[in-house]
């Protein structure tokens, strides 16, 4: 009696964990959990031909649209347009020059028609000529107050929970979590920690040239951001990235647009199991909807289009549908 | 009784503990030690000003005259040299072209007296071509192969015993160890994680651009090096690199010459505890003696001024004698 008494205690509590330890709560069930559940699976079972040794698992995340919304425009961008009152109290010889006059005069019709050369050079006044340190806590000071203007959140508070759940999942599992954006690495490492549970150094993104400056007056020294790009961390530039800060093929890549597509190919054409997957945001009334894929409305930032959504489907990258797969869509 | 028993084993445990648990053993007791148990101890002290949290701690050392031999030359151009063999095999049409023509007699001699462009082109076309996959497995071959010349052993066991103690006690106090070398860092990362513990993703290095090629053929993608340098990582580039690498300033640095100044530079202004050590190859018996620094012979390989140790002194970085603070040299 003891025994069966035992038996029958395990297999309940062994159906108890089953049911309610569920490392994917936000996720419904189909074939995006599925896959995700059968790669870690395949990868950490070591009687598996697929198994990867603990030391040598990575996992890339793009970050705009993929773990945060990136939409009516980059967070990034909107930092920019942030910065320009005080770029222009400590230049006021630029309170007259576009594209600065624009964006001082706070008119949204006006700001959203710059163009891509307008916004290129508000990226470069107020991404440079301060030190490394300095723009660590600048951007901490924008994120602590500035939000998002349709949620009235803060930006770091417009995290995708089932992401963070996917990353915990195989963060869990030995995997190292790497985020690969096409944003500047140094804004990113900012929150990264905190936000993702990323540490900055496992952050790779757009890297501008520095110059490094030793002060014989006081005794200091600091790296110096110059409007000179080192590396464009998107496209061809994120194998060129993971390559450049981690060294290793990561066996799981996830993104959402066409920015991604060579992440993902680099990640899945290594052999053995991979994974790779792409965000596609069709929910309008929880978030956002954009394409054009599948007849979604056109987008200018996050473009998923039509070839990029077959190419995935015959390379076996699983679209992850923000309506259907996702049981809530904010961690907060 | 019982509790006396019990006091006096407990005290004598520690006794115990204090006399055979040294994590430095290979280090003689002197300055250099003292400091280096200072520094762990202040930064590791919660109750101190200066703790570090353990997420921010990192270490970095320079490879070539730090952790490894670099006399008589640095170790990668033993290897660039090596190749040349199969680099000629594969371009026939190099055979009578200088410095390949040199290279290829085996005139160690004619050799030596290579210019530093003869040197580069050699470098340039032995470091390129090949796909970052395939050039990991030409440096694993050659080091299995290869052995130095003084001491018919592979260059891989040419490690300071001392710098391995050293790079473990501070990992057992929850420092990160980052190699920031002047070297390829793709090279070094071939064998870091064996040879020193350190992970491939830990090794900051020279980098050289790469193409992404994907091949539809046959459905797989690689990373082709390109005869260009994105960063030069000596003297500036290693506080550049160290932030484009890992993001944060490290609060212990490691090198042996000029070309790791401003890394201690950067590292030792940072604030709160920090520590900064200089390798001086002073010790021609076990291994060898170059400077110019305090009389030393000069060098053209691993330059220790006497610029730098007066500066050494002046910034209280401390200079590690070979010689004595050293009671063995290599780890096998």
């Amino acid at each position: 009696m003891i025994a069966l008494t035992f038996m029958l205690s395990i297999l309940s509590g062994w159906t108890f964990q089953q049911k309610i330890f569920d490392p994917l709560p936000s996720w419904n069930d189909g074939p995006a959990k599925t896959a995700i559940k059968e790669f870690v699976r395949a990868t950490t079972d070591k009687s598996g031909k697929g198994y990867v040794q603990p030391e040598d698992r990575i996992a890339t995340f793009d970050q705009d649209g993929t773990l945060w919304v990136e939409h009516p425009l980059y967070t990034q961008l909107m930092y920019c347009f942030g910065r320009v009152p005080d770029l222009v109290k400590a230049k006021p010889e630029l309170k007259d020059v576009e594209p600065f006059k624009t964006v001082m005069t706070g008119d949204r019709e006006a700001i959203s028609k710059l163009t891509l050369p307008d916004l290129e050079k508000i990226a470069g006044y107020t991404l440079s000529g301060m030190s490394e340190d300095q723009f660590s806590a600048q951007v901490k000071d924008w994120l602590s107050n500035a939000k998002d203007p349709r949620w009235q959140k803060p930006y770091t508070e417009l995290i995708y929970q089932p992401m963070l759940e996917l990353m915990k999942y195989l963060r869990d599992n030995g995997y190292k979590t790497y985020i690969v954006t096409g944003g500047g690495q140094d804004f990113v490492r900012v929150y990264s920690n905190q936000t993702y549970g990323v540490p900055p150094e496992q952050v790779v993104g757009s890297v501008g040239e520095t110059t490094y400056v030793y002060d014989t007056a006081t005794g200091t020294s600091s790296l110096i951001k110059v409007p000179k790009m080192l590396l464009n961390d998107d496209k061809v530039g994120k194998p060129q990235g993971i390559q450049l800060i981690i060294g290793k093929r990561p066996n799981a890549a996830f993104g959402n647009t066409a920015g991604d597509q060579q992440m993902l190919e680099y990640t899945t054409t290594g052999g053995g199991a991979r994974l790779g997957m792409l965000v596609l945001h069709d929910d309008a009334t929880r978030e956002y909807a954009y394409g054009p894929a599948q007849g979604l409305p056109d987008s200018k930032i996050g473009t998923f289009s039509q070839d990029l959504y077959d190419l995935a489907k015959k390379r076996g990258w699983i679209v992850i549908s923000m309506k259907n797969d996702w049981k809530t869509i904010f961690s907060k």
